[in-house]
């Protein structure tokens, strides 16, 4: 369980297969985000549909709501959810770190505010792990502090302190058929990267994420991260560069050496009537699209895409229908999975490394950062 | 074309089979209703897998947003909208005579002003038909006024205004390829609606509608119109009784030999949570189904009752996804057109008039009127 195997690499990237008690994950992936146990305004079905196979749900909401024990209770979030290949869940620390006006950071856990009700709740290590357990996602994350790329004070402690919550979390570990993951920190100091990738590379982990990035550092400052981080990564373990997937995020991450990917960024730019498109972005509500019979992209092969034009989408977003946010989903979603089977078919048969420019030039109208928390 | 065939009856019930440009229609059928060209929150080919074989779309909406021309110029609503089966439009009559405080009728036709920017319109028999026709569906109504059943004296305004109507729209249809169905009004008035059922039947058209109930009339007064009106309508005609839908109306209509219904019930009450169960109607944001495993039905064939437990659904109700409303409509569907199904079998096999008071209680906790005009 949990084997990790390059089958072929190009520099850096490298292409792969993740064994995981739902099946095999062919990386590198792009993990569509289902925040409260719904990619929103899609069914699983449709989520199969566009090739998604690992879906990210989020501890914090899902502790909160439904609550854990109840998803255990069901049968796990698998069941819950109806969802039946490989899931992740984070640890609920980037977003209880988020409600920066109602948590108190201690050195043994985080006292927080429920964004719904107000009501005071503590995460520690061991009840992150705890949660994750009685959620049942096959890859699960320790509970790590995600800090203030800006602050490089508070970034140090941060890191020290994601370190022992690694440990514990470790520690807390009960179930074997969960891949744990420690997160490394460090903001956007090359010294505290490189301490961290040591660090948590000296776990016993099956995997490894990469947070605090994407979190407004600019994207050259992001790079330099992933260059000074990956090489002191083993080579035998999956590398996860949380909650960043932009499609430039995507080709400049695989290109140095990142396996997983998840964000909200499609599933989010679909109802705000936005569209992954050869030509850029496209804002659907535009007038220009109003007798446009185009599909969004004449090379998808995405339901919307094979099925409708610009102009009906169009028509959906003014009328305020709630169908255009699910089938600009589909595309979007596509969009990105597709981009990542092409990347692995380059990376096994050479190709990748040069065709990263021709790659970027192609997505280059849809670069825009997503600093957005939740799905 | 718009052969209508009788293949069995018991008593006033008939089964049969309609032919339109779009494929034969197994009668009775029950129409979900896609006010804008979406079935609300539905893909086509989700309202293909609920088994649907006719869709309605509003004139009146239509008209505003996108535009009927618009429309047209984009290939017909079938092509706009992707839906492959055969269509019907409304005239915009019930819709604009809904716009109490600013539409007046004339005996020309009524100048209203949009819901939308509050621009002036005119509909006229005439217009109502040229839109119609550059929308495309394969059923179309003639232009009608629906009359407050209240008003009696009204209501005799009202039908001869609509039967003058009639007359026009029939002369100014120029499409042969759309089946145009007159419309009965005369309120709750039997001489009235006698009157109508008898002048409506003797136009040379392909079917006929019957308009002006469910309108706040009560269940008692709209079974007697019926009675009054279905016994001078001619056989070889399919009759269409306008926005009618709770389970407990189709059986009624059925036994008293009506062969199309159209409503927005289902999809309206699975926005609002409400689903259709054999032990009555359901509020699934009750929080009796927090640990409820079953499906809303077990009975049910439908995409969420094989895969979803309430639980989950009450989750993504508390948690305010949208996801909630596409499949409760899935199940609200599939259950309104899975009755016609097996009333259709009924009256094939001879034992539908018998199994009427079965049926009836079967579904009585899912009865009560829709006084909602848009879908």
């Amino acid at each position: 369980m949990f084997d990790f195997t390059v089958k072929a690499k190009n520099n850096r990237a490298r292409t792969g297969v993740f064994a995981t008690p739902h099946g095999d994950l062919l990386t590198p992936v792009f993990a569509p985000v289902g925040t409260q146990a719904t990619v929103k305004t899609l069914t699983p079905a449709q989520v199969e549909d566009v090739g998604a196979s690992l879906v990210l749900a989020n501890t914090y909401h899902l502790y909160l709501r439904p609550g854990d024990e109840l998803v255990r209770d069901l049968g796990g979030l698998h069941r819950f959810m109806q969802w039946p290949r490989p899931m992740l869940t984070d640890s609920g620390g980037f977003q209880v770190f988020s409600l920066a006006q109602t948590r108190k950071i201690d050195d043994d856990g985080v006292t927080f505010k429920s964004h719904i009700d107000g009501s005071t709740h503590r995460f520690t290590p061991e009840k992150s792990i705890a949660i994750q357990e009685n959620l049942g996602a096959d890859i699960i994350m320790a509970f790590d502090e995600c800090s203030d790329p800006n602050d490089h004070k508070y970034s140090r402690i941060a890191m020290d302190r994601t370190h022992r919550w690694a440990e514990r979390s470790l520690k807390a570990q009960t179930r074997r058929d969960q891949a744990l993951f420690g997160i490394i920190q460090g903001g956007v100091q090359a010294d505290l990267r490189t301490a961290s990738a040591k660090f948590i590379s000296s776990l016993d982990t099956p995997g490894i994420a990469i947070g605090g990035l994407s979190v407004g550092e600019t994207k050259d400052e992001m790079h330099a991260m992933l260059d000074v981080t990956i090489p002191h990564l083993p080579e035998n373990k999956p590398r996860y560069l949380m909650g960043v997937g932009t499609p430039e995020d995507l080709i400049n991450g695989v290109a140095r050496g990142i396996d997983i990917f998840d964000c909200v960024l499609p599933t989010r730019l679909a109802r705000h009537h936005s569209a992954f498109a050869p030509e850029g972005r496209l804002n659907l509500m535009n007038a220009a699209f109003t007798r446009d019979e185009r599909p969004i992209d004449e090379t998808c092969d995405c339901y919307t895409c094979k099925t409708f034009t610009r102009a009906y989408l169009r028509h959906l977003i003014v009328a305020k229908e709630l169908l255009a946010g699910t089938l600009i989903s589909i595309h979007n979603l596509r969009a990105l999975i597709r981009l990542m089977e092409q990347i692995r078919v380059y990376i096994a048969d050479g190709s990748f490394e040069s065709r990263v420019p021709e790659l970027l030039s192609q997505w280059h109208g849809n670069a825009e950062r997503n600093k957005m928390v939740n799905g």
